[in-house]
């Protein structure tokens, strides 16, 4: 199936089998960002100092939108996380969030789909907070950063 | 607030009230893309022709994502969505999936979150298919298409 | 697309659009039932006359499950329901546990995925609290028995 | 308590007690069928063949139903699924489509529950893209096929 | 039934029939207490006003929380909320963080469970922030303030 | 952090990580009490007697409210909970209904949230049933009454 292990030998879709897998420890870090215009990053800006802590609220929606994945992803494994942290960096320059999902795990497959199902559901709370404001806002550039544990390691350039 | 709506004259979240709203027709069309290397380009166009249909199962979580965004999205008001579709566009040159969610209903809100989020799954969802061939891809460039219903309506250039 | 509404004319499977039609009361009741060996069947008349109350469990079960409709047929539009009510017969010569499951909704479309989704998770709970003594129980006949709203209504024979 | 391991020693209802239990590999196959009539099972293999594809999508919805097993089940317990596969047969002859679920855990408790309700949502989701063409269809005989690892394995004749 | 409306005559549970009700605007306010010891409470203070926002991240929980009140309480009607505001008050002199949850809809059924389990997420989520510092913590006095539209208006005292 | 292990040195919510720890027996019990009038203590303890089983279905609520609690409580790890028991105690005296949750795993955190979710969605639930005679009920002293494994064990006085 040139390389679909999603699908079995008949085309369909399926949840591969991982029950002969080892429990490893696994980690993922994924990363997006959020592009936004003058007045919303100023808006957020001023709000996460004091008060109106978007970046406040996006954490948390990231955090249980990881725990949601497997309910999200049709061919993923439900896995009981051991961390979940989200870190935000703004970008003054290019009026930019940047959102990092770590996802860890003790079991049988990887937590990257963790890591990336946290970070786009962060951004979109970012998004659904400040779309008042700006409807323009582009969400880009959501990624792998890194894998551990499992068959092969993975760090992006 | 800075334009903030989603927080009180506090700086507190809450999910803002609409109830003196009418009930109007609402649409939002979202969009995002996914980048994939050769190889993962190529077997996800196999798959897609004949057996292993990526697109088909990614279609499906779409749909199913954009019905959980209230769930999803702290700040979301639950609304009864009256229609979602979902298509995808393959462009061979560069290697890309642009995915298009269009929500609907007649409601006191907009469905841009429900787009957004549909959009967000559908491309997470390829991304779990084909991620045990690649592990660069990159989702970009995901943002509103058009709203109509509301104050306002929008569309992007 | 020989009558398949829930594809559009490209074959791709979408939530159809219900934004136009008009909000009327719709009712649907579904039914079915479960035969069980003579153990279990025993063993469930003496939980329900007194204590072990298979029947109410199942009948939450099956409640609760109606309301996840949406969740779990990837098609369904999101109800709200108005009405949920869960009825059980006891045919002692067949051994058999009829489920009478009826929703209501004032709405845009039809509850009749969400009777017939109360009437299957009322049943696997039934089968659930009796696997331990009996492992060859049968679900079986489980459809619509009646429809009233909507387009056109609908009576079993 | 008659042999309602699901009810304590007063009769009310509980999540039996697994923690002493070995984790072992666990598997279940669960099967049932859909009647359709014959103008719904034209419709049905006209879209499985080309577009339209009703059993991917009721493959899908299997699958996802069957991972919120321990969300509708009452009584069962949660468990980490390491493999869910589902098949479909087709019956010409008496315009019925049987649905097969395999599920597979290495846990403490079997995983009959998360087949049979692969099955009932697959079976369900079917139901629901062809009623629009036969409000007369019928799912029937859902049951277990196979049971390997904890107490006692059982295959049905 | 003694005036237990949600059991039928025959004394089983059923989401009772609103169907016939008008939808009118609907609003509950409901509160409830914890009560922490000195360290906790100083903790939860310190935290507060800097770093380590516990009673934002327990605002978050509660308005998820209330929105999904009918998956989680058997009977409820789903209602699709058109507001939610949690607000927290801070007692120095019995250590004690009292919530309140105040709930909008415009339907056919109130919203004082919406409110109340807002109220007991919060509190929820307070004690969890916690436990690691305290674990005699006690939550409190979780009731009804008010209530307005549908048959009947209530204050308390 | 001043002991705030649910937040990093930065005052970032995040799930701590247990990754290190090793799976160990864990069990806890919650207990909270609901205060009723006369009239609804009369209702329930007519009802439960015989026919409109209020603690039957509170019971069933409790049990599947403390399977969703790492969904409910943001920085919840998500656990596979071997045991979960409900028992309820009537106070004719006082017309209070006392509620007991027994929540028990094998793994790396203890299940205190898990014992107190199931408290307090059981009592919701009771409250729901009633409160249609009653709109004074108050939910009180909801607190940990054991813990056992991990770090330390926990009685309350």
């Amino acid at each position: 199936m040139n390389g679909l292990t999603h699908f079995d030998q008949h085309g369909n879709a399926h949840m591969v089998d991982v029950g002969a897998k080892t429990d490893t420890e696994r980690k993922a870090v994924a990363t997006g960002r959020i592009r936004l215009g003058a007045e919303a990053y100023a808006a957020l800006k001023a709000g996460t100092s004091k008060k109106g802590d978007v970046l406040g609220v996006a954490r948390i929606a990231a955090i249980q939108g990881a725990k949601r994945t497997s309910d999200l992803i049709p061919l993923c494994h439900p896995l009981p996380l051991t961390r979940l942290a989200v870190e935000f960096e703004l970008d003054d320059t290019q009026c930019e969030v940047t959102c990092y999902c770590t996802a860890q795990t003790v079991g049988k497959t990887g937590v990257e789909m963790e890591a990336l199902t946290g970070v786009q559901v962060g951004l979109l709370t970012i998004y659904d907070m400040l779309k008042a404001i700006d409807k323009g806002m582009v969400m880009v550039e959501t990624r792998l950063v890194e894998k551990r544990g499992g068959k092969s390691d993975f760090t992006s350039v």
